[in-house]
This record gives structure tokens, sequence and C-alpha cells, in this order.
């Protein structure tokens, strides 16, 4: 009733739901328009990050995070907000050092990886053997580290949609293995991110069963220069202490919807997360992300909108942490899996968006034409090529039961300068960016959701769209 | 002796010295192009800040700093090379930390300001009180601070030569005294900064006799942000621990000269401050600086030519750390003062200079028209206002005793982000800028010791030289 009341309460200018493409069309626009105007997801991040702030999964400000969100979102007019909690290791950041001792005393920024394993009490005090990439580290004869500190001197390459991050991440989440492998008692990395800044990256980090776990941390951009210039003059030692622990946690995923009026078992699922490293605030990781994706349902809401089918924003937790959490969304909601329609993730800053990508079984359809027609006027092309990836949170769904995925690609060009560090702070958003993700995002879950189109059908018209 | 062979092996297209302007100009261009191309001065800064690092007045770095740069003068062959000492207050930071405690508990990223006293040993917890400007502080009442931080949240404006500095920078160096006179019992400032990182920006503050001396810290601009959000819903408590210590040392100033042929009293004075800050390497403040006079002055050395008058490259200490040092330097040079033709100082990064401006006696003479002509092509304009202020260094010599000033405009539109953080490393230096700088004080150097101009005296077309 609420939802019908919610329709009634719509703009005059609105023609009544008669199912044509045109009125859609036409909704999606006047949407857009709507959204962009609203300042509802801004303040939702501006609120997140002023008065939760940094919010690791398995903390207590996670669960202070999940009641501020379950909250707005009721307050916002969602139906069903509830909470799905999964279990979750709880790493927790200490006090942390990295020096260089020789040849002189110098203070290095550091920041443990995610899951890093503490120092002994003391610290490590070991030489450095400096890669210039991971490929050298990995050519590097079994043994040859014994005793010594690895540093792999990898720089990321800017790139406006991030591909980067998948060339270089690969130092950050497996050095651990390969330098101990090889005997290496820690290991450092240059900061995976494209700034030049005295604040280092974290991130996740993985151990393997067999090979001793050792500690892990980066240093920022800068501090991995001087180390480079040094260890090119001579022996260069470094200390290293970190202190960070380990506990077993829950981590709180948010979760709330419109409901369809037709078909509300199927679901147009959009995703972000609520967790994030606790160096900064998690305002473009990913407190963005899941005010995009709350700001456009809210933006329907307040058009007083209500599709055939429901629209469902999840605010995943423990995304940052991997692994374990995602895996049990999915498996939690592998019975249901074939009536999510399609599945989206905000999860790369605020950004503007600039281009779209849709399954293949929808390219050409009316669904595709309406949603280009929406989103060109913001600045978004739609691609050729058809949507293939999604992100960490709905990559479970979407690889084990093959749910379809929106992608829209946003400007990354300076989201890695910030990333998983210190300086993850509100003033990093630009407010207007963000209505733009909102009112592209509304768009599309509105003619998702009020469309009767299988995304996993493949259309024949695919390919030919051209 | 020495410096005649130095003469002979010049370039063969170099013309005998016969007195005349045009052998002078062509000799400055010349000297420009080959200075634009020389690595020396770059060298100098890389090594300074990879080999040195942080260099504060009067700690073993400082020491160990103007031993290495002694050593890089006698090498580039510059005459009378040798130290100038003088007891100065050594700030050493100690461990530092602020937090928000009420509404709920979060980190802040800070600094101590320098000569800050500590905090009491278990840090101060209080609420604070926030003002918008430094003007709003002021308007407090007497009193009206009892037992509260005193938050100074002024902005500094974004400006190409610096300006926004001038304005702001009052918080920190009065804000204490100010503060205290209202009863606070500590001060903290919006970082003088126009970044917005999470690297707080320190700097020198003072205190006054008959006020209590009370602690002092800048925080970054995004904690800045995020203490006025908060406090602009309610009471926001915050929690400061300062462990500074201050201790009696001395400060070390570095000389080295190139010896006039004619008249070897009369100096040409090219100062840049050798001590830094010790949150970064001391790289654009004012590395930077030192390398640019001291490079140009190598280029001078390595054209083989050897000017009427002397010039002096002095590389201050504790120019930071303010006050005393400076005005020693003056006073042990007040009697030779008159023999100072002319001075000037290279303290604002490494940003390409775009304009000049020469005392009011030479506007209109043959050394302005040669300089002018000499570094046009490398960008810069000759300002029709005369030179009015050098620097911090050498107000002294100015102000007291008449020295004229030259005076190059650098780019600082970005100096700012930087200045007195963690972040100032040499990767915030762009060779091919400083190498620009080096060409133009290199040209004037020439010029201005190659001529008998007297810079004191008033040229009648002074002012109509436009």
């Amino acid at each position: 009733m609420k939802l019908f009341r919610r329709l009634s309460n719509a703009l005059p200018a609105l023609v009544l739901l008669s199912g044509g493409a045109a009125l859609a069309d036409d909704t999606a626009s006047d949407l857009a328009a709507k959204a962009s105007a609203s300042h509802w997801g801004y303040d939702f991040l501006a609120d997140l990050t002023t008065d939760i702030g940094p919010r690791m999964s398995g903390s207590k400000a996670e669960q202070d995070a999940a009641a501020f969100a379950a909250d707005r979102l009721k307050k916002a007019g969602f139906d069903d907000v509830h909470f799905e909690k999964f279990p979750v290791t709880y790493w927790a950041r200490g006090a942390e050092e990295a020096d260089i001792v020789q040849p002189r005393l110098q203070h290095l920024a550091v920041a443990a990886l995610g899951h890093s394993a503490p120092t002994p009490a003391g610290g490590i005090e070991a030489e450095v053997v400096v890669f210039k990439s991971y490929q050298a580290l990995i050519d590097a004869p079994e043994g040859s580290l014994k005793g010594k500190i690895a540093m792999i001197d990898q720089h990321m390459v800017r790139a406006q949609d991030g591909e980067g991050y998948g060339v270089a991440v690969v130092s950050r989440v497996n050095g651990a293995i390969e330098a101990a492998k090889r005997g290496a008692v820690a290991l450092v990395i240059r900061s995976i991110g494209t700034d030049s800044h005295r604040l280092p990256h974290t991130g996740l980090m993985r151990y393997s069963k067999d090979v001793p776990k050792i500690p892990a941390a980066a240093i920022s951009n800068p501090d991995a220069d001087l180390l480079a210039r040094l260890a090119a003059k001579g022996p260069v030692k470094m200390r290293l202490k970190l202190e960070n622990k380990s506990t077993e946690s829950e981590t709180i995923t948010v979760v709330g919807e419109i409901k369809g009026r037709e078909h509300p078992e199927q679901v147009v699922l959009l995703g972000g997360h609520l967790d994030s490293w606790e160096l900064g605030t998690g305002a473009i990781d990913d407190g963005a992300g899941v005010a995009i994706m709350a700001g456009a349902a809210k933006a329907i809401i307040d058009q007083g909108l209500h599709p055939k089918r429901t629209i469902r924003v999840v605010m995943f937790g423990a995304e940052e942490i991997g692994g374990g959490p995602v895996d049990a969304y999915e498996a939690a909601h592998a019975k249901e899996a074939n009536n999510i329609v399609i599945a989206g993730e905000s999860d790369f800053g605020a950004g503007k968006i600039y281009n779209a990508a849709v399954p293949a079984g929808a390219q050409g359809s009316a669904f595709a034409k309406q949603l280009t027609a929406a989103i060109l006027p913001l600045g978004v092309d739609m691609l050729h090529e058809p949507s293939s990836h999604g992100g960490a949170d709905i990559e479970g769904i979407h690889e084990k039961d093959g749910v379809p995925l929106i992608d829209f690609g946003q400007d990354g060009t300076h989201y890695f300068d910030i990333h998983h560090t210190a300086d993850d702070t509100l003033d990093k958003v630009n407010p207007a960016d963000l209505a733009q993700n909102i009112a592209v995002w509304a768009s599309f879950a509105w003619l998702a959701a009020e469309s009767d189109i299988d995304f996993r059908a493949l259309s024949s018209s695919a390919g030919s769209a051209k």
C-alpha cells in the first residue's frame, strides 16, 4: 500500500504507468534529473564518514555503521530493511614502524597489509633486497632471501579505468608467500597506488598453508623512492615493527529493498560495501558506492515510482578483508540466484561514470535503447562490448550462479591516489560527480526493474547492435 | 691563480673579458644554457635528501648536512668554504597524538608546531571551541576559553605567488599566545597549507613572556574538515598528547665563494637555508634553494668565469626555527654589510621562476637590460616594480644594513601543498624546473658580479624604465 501511495504522490508531469517503452524512457530521464538534484546520497556519505568514520570489518565501528545505514534506509522508506551476518576474522592494526637503520636512520611511512602477521615483539631488523618487479622476485632462486627483508618496488601505472591495479596488486596479494618461499623474514612493498604522498596504501594480502607467514607491509611511494635510491648506492638495513592482531568476529551486510509490484521475487541487485579500511574514513572506498546505490533507489522512492521487479540495495560487509563473507552471501542466496535478474556494483569511488556495458543478452534491446537514451545526456557512452565484470562483492553470484552484470565505468584516473590510504576522506568526493553516479544508477535500476527482459537470454541482436 | 686557470679553460667561443656590455650579455646567455644542462644542482639535492634526509636545526643531522654541503662545495672548486656557527634552541619532536574522543573516537593526523611546549605526560583532554578565523579568536573575550582547546579553522588561499601564506600564517605564529590569553589550555590549528591530504603542516610558533605557554599543534586539512563538521553538530572533545623537547645547541651556516678578481671585498650574496623541518626530507624547503644557489655558482665556475666581484653562496642554518640565528648572521656581518652589493634568496621550492624585480636603483641600467635579455628566453618577465622583499634569511641585512635585494618570483601554486609536511620529498622537485632556476640565478650572479653598478644608488631612470 505504501508503494501505491508513493506512486500517487508522483509529480503531475508523470504519466500513469501503462507499460509503454516511451513512458519508461521519460520516467528515466525525469528520474535522472531529480536524482541529480537530491542531496540525500551525499548527506548519507557525509554523515557516515563524519559520525562513524573508519569501519573495519568485524569491528564495533562496522556494527555502528550498519545501524546507521539501516536507520537511514528505514527513514527513506525502504522495504524489508535487515541485516545478514557472517563470520569474519577481525584484523586490527596496532602500532607500526619502519625505519631505515643503515646507512643512516630514516623513518618510513608504513602500513601493515591486511591479515599480515605481527612482527616479533622487538621487531625485525634485516638487510633489504630490492626487486624492481614482482616478476624479479619470482625469478629469485629458493633460499636466496634467507634472513632478508624482500622489497618489491613495482610501480603502479595510472589509467582512467584503473587497469594498472590489476597488474600491480599481485605484489601485495601474493608477495609474502613468494618472498617467504625464498627465505625472506618479512615483505615490504611499494604502495599499490598512483600518488606520490607519504601515505602508504594498505590492502588485503594472503598466506599459504605450507609457507611461513611472514609480516608484510607497504611503504609510501616517496619512501620506496628513497629506499630504491639508497639501495642503488649500497646495503640498506631496515627495522620493521608491526603489532596488529586478529580475532574472530562477525560482519554485517545491510539490505533494503523496493519491493516489486508485479514480480517481487525478481531482483535487480545494487551492491556496494559498507566496511572500510581504517586508515581513512572510507569515503571513496566504499562509502561513495553505498551512498550511490542507496541514493539511486531513494530517488526512485522519492518519485513515487513502483517498478515491477524488486530493487535490492546490498551494503556488503567485509569486502576489504576478502574471501569468506562474500562467498557466504553467495551461499546464503544461491537458491534465489536465478531470480537475481541482474546485479551491479559501485566500488570505484565517486568519479564520473563515462561508459556503460549491458549483458550480451540485452544488447540492442528496448531496455538497452532506453538506458542509452537516459544516460547519454549524463555523459555516459554505451559500449559496443557487453559487460564482463562487476566487482568483488558480486563476482560470487556472477561466477557461481550466472547472475548477469551491469557495468558502469567510472573515471578512476585519481582513484588510486587515495585508495586504501589515510587520505580516503570526504573532501575527495565531488558532490556533483556523486550525483551523476546516482542519476545513472537510478535510471538503470528503474529501467531494469520496470522491464520484463531476461538478461540471461542471448539476444539474437547481440553483437550486431553496433 | 686557480681562478685564472678556470678562465683560460673556458670554451673557445667565449670572447676574452673586456668589460663590454655585449660580452657580458652573451656570456650570461651561454651560462644559462650550460647551467640548464648541468645535473650538479639536482644531484646535490638528491644526495642531500637521500643520504642525509631531514636536518632539523641544532640536530646531528644538520651537522652532517653541513659537512656534506661543505664537501660538495670544496669539490666543486668554491673558495673559502667554511662554517659559521650560532647558538640555537634544538626543538625535537616526540610522539604526538590527537584524537576526537567525543562524540566518538576518531584519530587525527597531527603535528606539533615548532617550539611548542609538550603537553603534560597524560595529555590534555578538553572540549574544543572552533573559530572560523584568527580574527574570530581575537574577538573572543578574555577568559572565554578557560579549560578549552581553541581550534582556529582558517583556510589558506591558493595563489601563484603564495600570498595566502602571509594572510593565514598568523594563526600558527601567534595563535597560542592569543588562545592562552583567553584561558585556553591548548591550541590546535587547521594546517597552513593548500592541500587536502592527511599530512599536517608544522612550522614555527611563538610564545609571549607574560602568557602561559600552551601546547600548539596543527591537524591536517581533512581532519580540520571533520572536526568542523562534528563541531557544527554538537560538542566535540579532543585529547592531545605532545612529547617534544627543547635543548640548547648550535646551528651551522655553510659558506662558499667565488672570489672576485677586481673587487673581492664586494659581495653578491646568494642565500638559501640548509636546515629543514623533520617531517619530510626538506627537498622543496629548502634543499632546492641551496641546490639552486650552489648550482648557479657552480655553473659559473664550470664556465671558467671569474667575475670582478665575489659571489658568496650562504647556506643558512636555523631558518625554520626562526629569530636568533638569522639575526646572528646579520650581527656577525654588519661591518661588511656595506660591501654586500646585492643579496637574493631562494626559499620557495623549485617551481619555475616567472618574474624578476631589481632594486629601484638598478632599473633601466645596462645591468637590468642585460639581465632582462638573459632571462626572458627562460620564461621570466622583468617587472616594472622594483624589488621590495627577499626572504627570511636576508631580511636582517636588508632591513638593518640596507643591503639591496634581487627578487625572482617562482610559481608557488603548489608549494603550500607540501610545505612543512612529511610530503616534502625529492619526488616533488621537477629537475627541469630546478635547472631553470639555476640558469636564472647563474645569469643574475654573473651579471651582478661582473658589473660595477651600485645597487644602492637611486638611478635617475628608476621608475621611468617602464
